[in-house]
């Protein structure tokens, strides 16, 4: 079963996929559908059948209300081939819900910054609010999983100790197409994360070698905030970003960056030159 | 004339203050009230006349939608003595609006973090939409100037390179009592802002010793996202924390926490312990 979010002349509507077909439920945002139970009982949220292939999915299956929680360094590999210790806690900043747009929608490289690169990564959405969970009600707290690209402003996230604002430029972060619900997948089994731009490979990994799981995460982050139906937390990208290429590879205009996760999905996006002021 | 939230059966209010008389307004959110024109025509948003003394605007004058972003190291005297260079750049991160309490609430110290640290802050209020303005119309966005506490966990803050989780544990940053428009003042002629803990003064310092002054800082992070009114942005705190003391002090239940800034107001909040869960 996934989740999606359409919208129509009449606003945004969540969708729901499943055994084949698809059908609009009568909520408009998800974290009224999650919280209202849509996962359990999908079928009471039933309103219409409706065609939806996943090209139509456009928008990224979380609301403008969500968090959006970042993790970086987290994969054990790269890690080690990077010459650093394991981390004993994992390492949080987060994004506007501005910066996210959706699986298909251009990214908007703004000439304010140079040194644009990719990040692949599995994210997890929020599907029942957790506060100081362990880790098994971490594990029941968590909806399910869909795709994002942590699209990140290399100058900009560098020119300070803080990373916020490198990470956060309007409109740079594909997320989604669908949330498919977690009991149909473990990332723990190894999903295989890539990344690709123009048709060339960049990153691939497991996400069997995330060093801090999904729920290890939310109950991580549970011990500080609230986390809400429909709140979202990137896991972290594997090697190969731009960045730690030699010689150092940047996004430009007019490049297309693919994003897959076996099980989850893809996102295309096409990189676009904001005008200058 | 100065803005402030209240609370009662019926929900949440904005309320205008001016001329020594309080009212009403029609408005929920602060962000309703300054995109509906409330600075410009605080009559038209009458409803009713309340006696609204400065002790019961209890909630802090911001949203729960919005962006909370705040700034470090910006106070010259303070990085100078710390044997630092200038920054040529804003140091920025964030929190989640969750952090915010009202101007008299208690600040909640949870047992998960031993080393809890003060830092008062002069904070503005955004206005109007802001999006890649320059410094002349950044300081027409600003509404307005309030008080808030970055209360910090200093363990969690530093247990990696990025800051948020130590920043953002709910209910433990202090803001308000009120936002007082931005035409009646000027921080660049120096406001004292000033932070004791059990009446025992521990922070004092003039706004006229900010490195990047409130219109730069709107100007600079509406070059990444949009400010939209209500979003607060913290310009950072001066010399005088508890983890640069020697030996080092910490807030701890039972604590009063006294944070004041000339011609803008005080926040008195006590601290008290989380129950463990």
């Amino acid at each position: 079963m996934r989740l999606g979010k359409t919208a129509g002349p009449d606003g945004e509507w969540v969708v729901v996929e499943r055994d084949g077909t698809a059908y609009r439920t009568g909520f408009r945002s998800l974290r009224d559908a999650l919280s209202g139970g849509v996962v359990e009982s999908p079928d009471a949220a039933f309103v219409e059948e409706i065609a939806v292939q996943s090209a139509e999915v456009l928008l990224p299956p979380i609301d403008a209300s969500s968090k959006v929680i970042c993790v970086g360094h987290n994969y054990r590999d790269h890690i080690l081939e990077m010459g650093h210790a394991l981390p004993d806690h994992p390492n949080v900043f987060s994004k506007f819900p501005e910066a996210v747009v959706g699986p298909r929608a251009p990214i908007v490289l703004d000439p304010a910054a140079t040194s644009w690169d990719w990040e692949a990564e599995l994210a997890l959405v929020v599907g029942r609010t957790a506060r100081r969970v362990d880790t098994a009600e971490a594990a029941a707290a968590i909806a399910g999983y869909t795709v994002a690209n942590d699209v990140s402003a290399r100058d900009w996230q560098r020119r300070t100790s803080q990373w916020l604002l490198g990470k956060t430029f309007e409109r740079t972060t594909p997320l989604g197409p669908w949330l498919v619900v977690g009991r149909e997948l473990d990332p723990r089994d190894g999903l295989t994360v890539s990344c690709s731009v123009n048709g060339v490979e960049k990153q691939r990994a497991s996400t069997k070698d995330l060093v801090f799981a999904a729920d290890d995460l939310v109950a991580y982050l549970s011990t500080v905030v609230t986390l809400n139906p429909g709140d979202v937390v990137l896991t972290g990208t594997p090697g190969g970003v731009g960045s730690a290429r030699s010689p150092q590879e940047w996004l430009a205009p007019g490049d297309e960056l693919t994003t897959a996760i076996t099980g989850l999905g893809e996102l295309t996006n096409l990189c676009v030159a904001e005008a200058p002021r």
